[in-house]
């Protein structure tokens, strides 16, 4: 990429140059932080060439944070829960920032996820800084956009930035894979009125814990309990990390001390281990990786003769006229790099 | 796909002609299968256009087999499992066929799943079939091979096909893609030696079997009783199938009737909720995109220009040079597919 020149800063719009954004971010100015998340969260070229020249000025600056993922189904009370825990932490002195991941917002253009109205004591704590969902970008998706906000908020000094996800489709793997702790929220119950942990999600969960404790605080320990015995029988005894399983409650700020503990706990272990480094090392590489497949099958989605034969083709394939292979041959020629023509 | 002529069809070799054994497979020649795998397992380009006219031509011979995965850790007694599952099979009048997935194959040129001398019954069982690893095929990799195989198998008029992984790597979920049910055993223990179910190995499992039963009946029981209690907390219960675990030997033949009455349930329960044939229908599709995208990414990888300036950019994403946007930025341009230049 070619160095930005004074005259190319501006023909994005009301955008103020990089180094202002450099110098504002590292100062931690809050309304120079929302136009460089913007900037990120653009589709327009020029404004990615311009992003990648920010980050890259910033990169020194980042990495600094504990970077918190933290999911649950619709109900759980996620909202209450990052508003109490949040809160928490800016009491303690550290910086939050909160960040969404939201993979419907792309299709229906506003994000039911980071909206401030539903954090009240974080949404006027000045320690806090709160960022709903951006829309989808067009490299890497929505999680380009999420991946390189945290990356901003880390240069601007936030401690703890804490991502969260409603888990639709693949975006708690996406979440899993930008953070260095993935927090599962769950829902008291006990017996037959337990509703399962998610399939796939104990592979990415690193804590669990049962919310809403307050309700019934004898039902949510025997929640935990049970979980924690079917963990015991479920997994494997040689990992570094035992995935805990605790109560809290988000609406009277029980159990979220002891939370935050087995996160920094989690975070020793890691290091201790040798993994909290590798982690984020893997997780950038498949980043790149992420992203270069992405573009590809857009290409190759986007391929006029592709586009033209993939319907009747996928329709062949499914009701077995045509065999995988072939079709997969058909595609690729059309594209340019079959084998067999 | 050009129309195969006479004088095209022995260009490979000592292949007989597509039309000899489209005609030898129908009859359930043995010889003529293994010749046809052979040719389905090569990567000559020649041999996948003729491999394709085949199953082209024998597609609509197919679908009609009992599709079976099989997994478990090392040592928990799989082959003699499978010897003793497949013989039972044959003794109720099944052609039973089986195929193994070993991901390390492609690299060693040997493999370990699939030898006959493993299954000392199936192997002189005029019923039953049994074909090693295939050595890891070009296009789509070694599931291609093992897929089509399967097709192959199906149309010479096999009942049922036991398809068999160590489950390294990605091999799990190669072999659930691509059968009806997947069974995994596991080895007998209580409470601390509980060997724990794999990561992710629910999200594909059909069925647990706990083997070896023989040795210690009681201690097998509590071992199912115990993953079962397990299963119960943690899955959701809504699901079309609950997660049976049942308890077997395959050494003394236990409960191996049992498990087979369990499939077809498995297979009737779907079949009635409308997701066997779904089932099946996505993962062709799946197939044929994994196809591509194999594809698309070995190009990608072994682009002059990409392959010289990889290792320096993914050492710079992982010390945190530069950021994965830039880093995969880079790579497509010098793949011809950038934006920002």
């Amino acid at each position: 990429m070619s160095i930005l020149h004074t005259q190319d800063v501006n023909r994005g719009g009301h955008m103020p140059d990089i180094a202002a954004l450099e110098t504002g971010i590292k100062k931690g100015d809050r309304a120079m932080l929302g136009r460089a998340i913007t900037l990120v969260e653009s589709r327009r070229s020029d404004h990615l060439a311009q992003a990648q020249e920010l980050l890259s000025r910033l990169l020194p600056f980042t990495g600094k944070a504990r970077r918190v993922g933290i999911t649950g189904v619709p109900g759980v009370g996620k909202s209450t829960f990052i508003d109490a825990f949040g809160s928490n932490l800016t009491k303690l002195g550290k910086r939050v920032a909160v960040l969404a991941v939201d993979p419907s917002s792309g299709r229906s253009g506003g994000s039911i996820l980071g909206d401030k109205t539903r954090m009240e004591r974080l949404a006027v704590d000045e320690q806090a800084f709160i960022r709903p969902s951006p829309s989808a970008g067009v490299l890497g998706g929505v999680g380009r956009a999420t991946r390189e906000t945290m990356l901003l908020c880390e240069a601007a000094g936030y401690d703890v930035i804490l991502v969260e996800t409603v888990g639709a489709g693949q975006s708690e793997y996406m979440v899993a894979d930008m953070v260095d702790v993935f927090l599962v929220l769950m829902l008291p119950g006990a017996g037959d009125e337990l509703q399962g942990i998610k399939k796939g999600i104990l592979e990415i969960a690193d804590i669990l814990a049962v919310n809403k404790a307050d309700q019934d605080a004898g039902k949510a320990r025997r929640a935990a309990r049970d979980y924690a015995s079917a963990l015991h029988i479920m997994t494997a005894g040689d990992a570094a990390w035992k995935l805990p399983v605790l109560t809290v409650s988000g609406l009277q700020n029980q159990g979220l001390d002891a939370l935050w503990e087995t996160m920094e706990k989690h975070r020793h272990v890691m290091v201790e281990a040798g993994l909290f480094d590798q982690r984020r090392q893997d997780q950038r590489v498949k980043w790149m990786w992420a992203m270069v497949e992405d573009r590809l099958l857009t290409r190759f989605r986007n391929h006029e003769k592709v586009c033209r034969i993939l319907p009747g083709l996928e329709s062949d394939v499914r009701n077995d006229c045509k065999t995988a292979t072939q079709a997969a041959e058909d595609l690729l020629s059309a594209f340019g790099m079959g084998d067999l023509e």
